[in-house]
């Protein structure tokens, strides 16, 4: 491990998945159970080549990396700080040759044809509309959590732009949200095919929603069984446990 | 019980709410969980006008005269064989004064037009597509079931007529249809605001939604707490339990 690569207000988070680390801020935005179940839930396939938006910290590709056969994984992310960071993560986890981490802004449609049209989006976008409750714009959190520098519209329209015909993006999003998902990716063509609700426990509202949407695709919408991430007894479920790869 | 009310191929079903019992055909369309479902689900106060659409035998009415305080509460529905046999379930239960039903296309606008506006829309549309294997388009079954005499827009197009400014309409469905559904109410600007999941159990994908939509109501969308039909040991969950009032 080369310690040199973490500054002071990092630390080196380890993903307990073949030994893959990640570098997160302190103060800032650390990954979460979103990005696990989202990197569980992208059905990436051997020789795919994978871009993941508001790649942040670039959690979703380094676990992508460690648990599928994707080819090559790109991040995009706005904050030219946290590609910096990523791209650490990529040297620590000697990546260099699958993962790799772009400074770009989504809405910019004509940066964006210059990629390789990519076999699968996989996106983890700021939940919160723009008008809930922002203190400060310039924040990196408020950045990560809100819809300030990108909508959900404009994700949608940059994963129906970098996919290939037929293609699947895959999202994780809160539900209160699946009207507007549902809404704006028919309006883009991105046909949604598959949603996993993701409950607290059996007796609570979701808190997660995971869904699935194929470029041009045709109308069939499929559902997964419930997830669960914490037992009755308040540990996490044999399913939370098997994504974490805690099997029993 | 005026039981010449009750042909030869009829049946008498005890509905284990307040005496109540519908008339069914002994080979027809008979009520099931997602009927009782509905009826729980939708949301009637006190005084309430209803108009229950596609309504069949009338079961959705008369559990709702049974369960809540509703005023009033209309079917509506297209065969006349329907309809005659659902006013004589009204006989049989004595709610001349509650309940009533009507003969008539949803389709027919200026027909629908002649209705007061109604406080809550239920409805229990036909769930399958018209092209998914139909044998026989005349069959009573067929049409219940598939979308023969009115798709899913017709059903919402005229459950946006009849409801009054701002209040709600309460479907249940299957959710491999809810991409259409979100769309197609936001398409005819009743907002979906609640959405209830139902699971055969715990391990198995939903077979059943519940949602509710405002006429032109705001943004928000509200989940509910999963709701499971069989425990683990294969009997009814306290939820349907306490829905079917047979609380424990």
């Amino acid at each position: 491990m080369n310690n040199k690569l973490i500054k002071e207000d990092e630390t080196l988070e380890d993903l307990q998945l073949k030994g893959l680390s990640i570098i997160q801020k302190k103060d800032g935005f650390r990954f979460g159970v979103d990005a696990v179940l989202l990197a569980n839930f992208a059905n990436v396939k051997k020789g795919d080549y994978v871009i993941d938006l508001c790649s942040g910290t670039g959690i979703v590709p380094f676990i992508l990396a460690g648990k599928t056969q994707g080819e090559k994984i790109i991040g995009l992310e706005i904050q030219e700080e946290m590609v910096e960071m990523a791209k650490r993560s990529v040297e620590i986890n000697n990546l260099e040759n699958r993962v790799d981490f772009i400074q770009g802004d989504l809405k910019d449609i004509s940066m964006l044809k210059n990629f390789s049209r990519a076999d699968i989006i996989t996106v983890n976008p700021p939940y919160k509309l723009f008008n809930s409750g922002i203190v400060n714009p310039e924040d990196k959190m408020a950045i990560a959590r809100h819809e300030i520098l990108c909508t959900l519209e404009d994700v949608i329209i940059a994963a129906r732009t970098l996919l290939k015909d037929n293609k699947r993006m895959f999202m994780v999003h809160r539900p209160d949200r699946l009207a507007d998902i549902i809404t704006l990716m028919r309006k883009h063509k991105i046909e949604p095919k598959r949603i996993q609700m993701v409950y607290p426990n059996t007796k609570k509202p979701p808190n997660i929603v995971l869904i699935e949407g194929q470029r041009d695709g045709g109308a069939f919408l499929k559902w997964e069984e419930p997830l669960f991430v914490y037992n009755d007894n308040g540990g996490y479920t044999e399913q939370i446990d098997r994504i974490y790869g805690r099997c029993k």
